[in-house]
Order: structure tokens, then C-alpha cells, then sequence
């Protein structure tokens, strides 16, 4: 692993407060896949923040330090030290961390599909953070400590309101009556950047729907930037009883083969 | 200010997810104020997270550093370093820090009273993590972003369902009918350790309550272990435009001294 620079100095608000946001992106031959994206998120975060984008050339300078092959380029933005308490300071220096890190993708989920359970945590209700790559992540955490079964890939979160949301660290689809569906993120939720341009490139409709709305999908998929897109082969419950399992086929490759399109990952 | 031990390591998860807890003491002379309301609170907060609890004598060795007259201790405990994304790791090796900065509370407020603010931000509903002073506290820090106002002394926060919670670093009290109330904390915000000793020694009420309910009150006061009690003196909307003024009389200071007994701090 390398990293970029030191380490946070002690009063650093990323840690304080988690104030700060982080984009995970995978890098190909040093390339960067889906950055626009990544851009644009970041760029939506330091607004609703009130953090200072960094300029790109700052932002890219790590992906001259990766070598060939597949990587993952963890950049962390945090607001930098300073401000009495929670009071940001009037004149703040963000600060800038990266962490370069060599990767190989889940091949056999992309082709044997994946386990996945519902989580007991309801994701808090915060329009003001929805969307965002934020440092807070606790309630990601709690959620993925729910279970220690390696055979369960992840983990799926409602919000308090009882709707589907996403999963711990990767968005959620489904086709249900011939149509691609994903969870609203206005309200909680993390907007990845895999979603994103799939939405652009797929007719995709965000939906308000609670767990039922999977009992009735012909396929689900979970995605992100960096794995691509597992289908789901089986659903539990929050106590790992079966809910549903699917038998992958064509409709669950060809969403995979879009998603993988965008990240130049082979067609499972 | 003294610091301890170094700063936090690039891959530290309190950084990554705010994955820890801190606690604010108030010294006198080496001393902790509520130290015991401080370490149950941290213990319950390790508890909830998963983290192991350091032993008192490394969470009591920076009292040491400390010198004569009134000082803050801010400890701060994370999970450490490792784990595959958000899944803690197997065997975690918690990282403690600390700072420790000479203070002066804000005498004028303690005899003026203060004038606070409706904040915009609605807190999300947390059962898992309400009551803990963990580090996920970008809510506190977009609702102290609201104002710059000097003579705004704090601002009070709803949840999402329209329910008073706290300030955005004191908790919130209120007499309404001769009665000493404060809102429940078991769906979201901080249990302060000065509100815990307080309702320990008086008859304070939990309660669900919406605004209105300061708008039926005899008094209102936000308190916590650094800074004692506040009267309020003036209440505004969350544009800036007062909602209610009280006169400070006997109740207001009868519930301060009760206060400020339990930091040392003088009657005003």
C-alpha cells in the first residue's frame, strides 16, 4: 500500500467529527475509472459541507504512483483542524490524504452470484447527508457487524421508515415487471458513482418501496465502482433464514454487462 | 495545549468512519469533574460500538499532564486501525489520544443568560447510536454552521419527527407547571454527563415534547460538564427573529447552583 503523506495530525477534524468525505476509485494501469463521477460527487459533498473542492491536479496527482494492473485510490477530504467545537473554523485549510492500495475484484460473485441478508439497523433519516461519501459512517459499521458468515456478501439496509435503501457498501437494483428499479437516496443512503452512470445509461427509476419490492423482482443486483455487479442468488432474513433465491440468467448478465462495460470488467 | 502521543495513523478507521467515541472533561487542578458519569457514558458507548474499553488508569494518565486551575481533557478512543472496509477487524487494537487545553467558562452567560436559536437542521432518528458521544457528529457540525452571529450563543435541534433533542453541544432544560423537564435521548443526541448528574439529584422529567413547549415555560436553561448552566434569555425563530424573552429570577438560579455545584463553579 502507498500513502499520501502523513498521517492526521491530533486536532484534525476528520477524526473529531468525521467531517470530511472520501471517494473510492478503481484504477486500471493508473487510469481511473468512472473519475467524472467521482468528481462530480466529491464537488456535491464540499458544497453541501461547505468544503473547498480541491483542484483535479491535486485530486489526480496519487495516480501517477500506481503501477499497472488493478488498484484502488482511497482519497479522504476531511475540512482540516481548527473552529471552537463543532463551529467550523472562519478560515479552513481541508486537508488531503490518499491511500493507493493493489486489488483484485470478486470474480466468482460476479458469475455464481451472491448471499445477502437484511440487516436489523434502520439507516437514520438526514436529507442534509443523503447522497454523500461522508466520514460518518457508523451506522455502516454496526450494520456490517451484524453477521460473521463469510458466505453472506453483504448486507441489505432500510431506512426508519422501513424503505429499502441500499446495501453496507454497494447500491441496490432489482427488474421487477420487466423494469429497472433503484431506492430513492434524497432522504439517506450513499449515491455511488456506478449508479450514477448507469442511470445515464439505463432507463433506471429511483422508487420509494419497502423489502416486498424484491420478493416480486426477476433479478437483484448489488454495485459498485470497485466490485461491479454481483446478482443476487439468495435473500435472507435479518436472522440468515432463506427469504428467496434467484437462478441467474440473461436478464442478470446483461445488467452485468453494462455495469462492467463502464469499469472494463469482462461480461461474467 | 498538550497532546497525547502522536497523531492518528492515514488508515485509522475514527478518521475513515468516525468509528469511536470521545469524552470532554473538566479539570480543576488535575481533577475531573463527573468523572464517573464520564467513564459509564464511555463504557456504554464501547459497549454499543463493539470497542473495548481501555482501563482506567490509561484513560486517567493525562490527568497528570494537566496544571493548576481549570483545564479541558478531551479524550478520544477508536476502533484503530484495519478490518476489510467497513467490517471491523477481527481483532482490533483500540487507539487512545488526548488533548488537554486551559479554559475559561463564559461568566456573562452564566449571569445574562444567552440568547439561542431554532436551527433548521432536524437531527435523523439513531436508536443505536443515540445517547453516545461517538464521532459521527456532522450533523452538530452543519447545525453549527447556521449562524455566525457572536451574540447567538447556541442553537436547539428537532429530530425529524419535530421533537426538542438538545443544543448543538449542551443538553436542553426546561420548568414548565413547576416542572423540571428535558427530552428523551433515546432516539437520537448526546446524554450529556452534567444532564445524567443532574437527574440524578433533581425530579427532572424525560419527555416527548415539541418547540412549544419552551413557549410554555417559566425557564429554560442549556447546560453541560464544561461550560455549567445558561438561562435563556432570548429564544429566535431559525431566521433570527424572537420567538420569547424571560426575565432571569430565583428559578433560574436555583437550577444553576444545583449545576454548579457539581463543577466547582460558583452560584452566579
Amino acid at each position: 500500500m502507498a500513502d499520501g503523506q502523513a498521517g492526521w495530525p491530533l486536532a484534525d477534524r476528520g477524526v473529531a467529527y468525521g467531517d470530511g468525505l472520501f471517494e473510492t476509485v478503481l484504477l486500471r494501469d493508473g487510469r481511473p475509472l468512472l473519475w467524472d463521477e467521482h468528481l462530480a460527487r466529491l464537488a456535491r459533498g464540499c458544497h453541501a459541507l461547505g468544503i473547498a473542492l480541491p483542484r483535479e491536479h491535486e485530486l489526480a496527482a496519487p495516480l501517477a504512483e500506481a503501477g499497472p494492473g488493478l488498484a484502488v485510490l482511497k482519497l479522504t477530504l476531511t475540512r482540516g483542524s481548527g473552529g471552537r467545537g463543532y463551529r467550523p473554523p472562519a478560515d479552513p485549510a481541508p486537508r488531503l490524504r490518499w491511500q493507493l492500495t493493489a486489488f483484485a475484484p470478486a470474480e466468482a460473485r460476479w458469475r455464481e452470484g451472491v448471499r445477502v441478508r437484511h440487516c436489523r439497523l434502520r439507516l437514520g433519516i438526514q436529507p442534509a447527508l443523503a447522497g454523500l461519501k461522508h466520514l460518518n459512517r457508523l451506522e455502516n459499521v454496526l450494520a456490517r457487524a451484524e453477521w460473521d458468515d463469510e458466505a453472506i456478501a453483504e448486507g441489505l439496509l432500510c431506512d426508519s421508515h422501513g424503505r429499502l435503501v441500499e446495501a453496507t457498501a454497494m447500491n441496490l437494483f432489482w427488474r421487477r415487471d420487466g423494469r429497472l428499479e433503484t431506492p430513492r437516496l434524497d432522504r439517506c443512503g450513499v449515491a455511488g458513482t456506478l449508479r450514477e452512470a448507469l442511470m445515464a445509461r439505463l432507463p433506471i427509476a429511483e422508487v420509494e418501496a419497502g423489502p416486498e419490492a424484491l420478493m416480486q423482482a426477476e433479478a437483484v443486483w448489488l454495485g459498485n465502482s470497485v466490485q461491479g455487479a454481483w446478482p443476487l442468488a439468495r435473500l435472507d432474513d435479518a436472522v440468515g433464514q432463506p427469504l428467496m433465491r434467484w437462478p441467474l440468467g440473461a436478464v442478470h448478465r446483461a445488467f452485468q454487462a453494462e455495469a462492467h462495460r463502464l469499469l472494463g470488467y469482462p461480461a461474467p
